[in-house]
């Protein structure tokens, strides 16, 4: 640390992890606080799929990362992105500049895995960034409307496939909001197709979907999404994807729209760290989520495999937004203690349970061993993420769109807008 | 028409015009109405600025055209584009196949006249569409992000500079509300920069800004915009637009961000269709709107030129939303009489005058010989448009959002979305 002035804690990454953390340091006496993303806002992910199912507005779920820390001293935020760590001189350096560190705090989160398959990407994109969801958005509603042109029956009922790959929360939130457009918010809107009878199905690689959840809940939303109208295939693993669908082996299915909510692996800059990796990229951090090597810097979040919880030792903690928001929390209270003299504490995760929404009023939820579903998780789903959506505009937005499509059956933001802002004359093909 | 049958009506243009056609139409006996666009939506133009200047989502000023004629009998509506029209077939051709006609509407709009500098595009997109107003706020906002990094003054100040060529409605309403953006959203927010030194120019190659108003409203909403920060330079005609910035004569303004509301043209299809057209491309029509060859055929709004108004013979009606509307609904009329045996009537404009906003609290209207501006101005202005816009969400959102502003001084929408939804890690230039 540099005796002469503040420390610097330069922070890569404004999600969660890096966000907490930042509001925790901004600020205080004798910190300076370089926040850099590649992104000028900073995403409420857990809410990107009602993004890319038309529900909600970009704007709803995202806030300007410089409007969330404005007004706090000797704090700036950088729109970049970090290029390289150099632990010796203690620096980083991004596409513009090289910035100093006393303390630097990594959590860059996670991206798409396609193992070892990054050509399925164009065929089935994940959902990740705003962008992304935009680009969903723009296929799922493009798929009906070609149909609505289509005349020959194959291309139609491949035009009307929705497959949805991995049945995590992402996967199945995304296959009921897809099964819901098809039954109710298009119904009654074409005349050459029925939307109702669209093909969703959620192909799940291991023996049940939500497999983080207790078995009972994970039948129960098995059910919840079945009721919909989703076909829910799980022993099976994904061979290929190309223009035409997918492929699962020798079996084969026509579907114009294939979306990827199958695996994640951590951020690009770990295989620059040298620091130990896991199998999904992550790198492995000490009790304080420090690494080995280098006790000034942390690593948080996806980007992080932290394995020193009390309750399973061994195990890493998942990929949960409120692991990240903990961690965050925690650094910039280790760094603060630090500073004073104070020795480091291990992170201790309180675990607030899980929660996954299948569709209207059908959830569920798992908190330690109390479970429940239905209605009832449905609203606890609602309040939660309503509590955790930052600003007062995003949370009345979200609110009302909720009030309004729950009333109409309608979703808000039901736009096809086209990849190029030049492509004035032509619709884009899937 | 065809006597066995009901009358086809094809629809090409969910605006204005070809919307407030298909609303009076659908659902007539005997009439089979078929609307074809190439967005899924109707598109509220009069607000796009706001979506261009982060103040509007995309979702708040646009509604799915299905929607808008959902459960209406007999009546379809098309993602399409218009290839070509075929007058003695009675059939127009789309990309995907070839529709019989009895009555057709041309609805199209206009698009950006670049003057045949078609190349200045790149550097000066316009307003048109979702795409272009998302593109806007993606350079208006990472100019600022840019210039935060930036150590070069000279390109600092380049990347400070935005300049809006054209003095209309449009160009005006830009320039304002990128003045208040610099001056008061974005003031707090930068540490390397002062927004509020940001350089916002107006070029107008005309003596005044505003032309179609008044003078003296002119000067008003001169004085408004230099109130704000705005140079408002007349007389000022560009020669040449690059990536630099822009060239009048000898004179050169270095600019990072240069936004186009200078020129129009009528749609490209006009080209096909054997008839008059006048210098911007718009088809001379008949006082009932349709074309003397094809009286089957109507041309309306922005895609027209009627110069049959008795108050000013020979002079063409501007190319404002009242007007489409009404050539809209009267064209339906006009269809629905012919085919009770009536005989058609001659289109008659209802003035309804004409008004702009300037920014906060600032606006001007003009209604025949009745001028006003300021504050009142500015509520009329809310209250139009508020009224106008289609769908009860769209209007409680924009009114939301507007409040919320209006209380905060922020924008609701300050967001930098990539042009590449694959781009996942680099940050797109100017």
């Amino acid at each position: 640390m540099d005796a002469n002035g503040p420390s610097r804690v330069v922070i890569v990454g404004g999600g969660f992890g890096g966000l907490n953390a930042a509001k925790a340091l901004a600020g205080q006496p004798g910190i300076d606080v370089t926040l850099i993303d590649r992104h000028n806002h900073h995403l409420f992910q857990p809410l990107l799929y009602q993004v890319a199912t038309a529900g909600l507005s970009p704007a709803d779920i995202a806030t300007p990362i410089r409007t969330i820390l404005r007004g706090r001293p000797r704090s700036r935020v950088l729109l970049d992105n970090v290029t390289g760590v150099d632990f010796a001189a203690k620096a980083i350096t991004t596409a513009s500049q090289t910035i100093s560190y006393d303390y630097l705090i990594l959590a860059c989160g996670a991206r798409h895995s396609y193992f070892g398959h990054q050509e399925w990407e164009e065929f089935a994109p994940g959902l990740k960034s705003l962008e992304e969801a935009t680009e969903i958005r723009r296929r799922v509603l493009t798929a009906y409307e070609l149909a609505e042109k289509e005349t020959d029956p194959e291309r139609k009922r491949q035009l009307l496939t929705f497959v949805v790959i991995g049945g995590g929360p992402t996967g199945v939130e995304l296959a009921g909001a897809l099964a819901e457009i098809s039954r109710q918010t298009l119904r009654r809107d074409f005349t050459n197709i029925d939307p109702g009878r669209t093909r969703v199905l959620l192909l799940e690689a291991g023996p049940r979907i939500l497999a983080s959840f207790d078995p009972s809940l994970s039948a129960q939303a098995t059910a919840d999404l079945e009721r919909l109208g989703v076909g829910v295939w799980t022993e099976s693993r994904v061979t290929d994807i190309t223009k035409e669908g997918v492929f699962l082996g020798d079996e084969r299915v026509r579907a114009a729209t294939v979306l990827w909510a199958a695996g994640v692996q951590a951020s690009k800059l770990n295989q620059h760290l040298g620091a130990e990796l896991d199998r999904q990229g992550r790198v492995v951090v000490e009790p304080d989520c420090s690494l080995a090597d280098n006790p000034s810097v942390f690593v948080l979040g996806d980007q992080a495999h932290f394995a020193h919880d009390p309750k399973n030792p061994g195990v890493p903690l998942p990929g949960l937004c409120p692991v990240a928001i903990q961690q965050g929390k925690w650094t910039a209270r280790n760094i603060l203690r630090e500073l004073k003299g104070k020795p480091r504490e291990a992170f201790r995760y309180v675990d607030k349970g899980q929660m996954a929404t299948i569709g209207r009023k059908r959830a569920i939820c798992e908190i330690g061993k109390v479970r429940f579903r239905g209605m009832f998780a449905w609203l606890a789903w609602l309040l939660v993420h309503i509590y955790f959506l930052i600003g007062f505009r995003n949370r009345l937005m979200v609110m009302l769109n909720w009030g309004w499509a729950y009333l109409t059956f309608r979703r808000g933001a039901r736009l096809i807008v086209s990849k190029d802002w030049r492509a004035h004359d032509e619709i884009q093909p899937l």
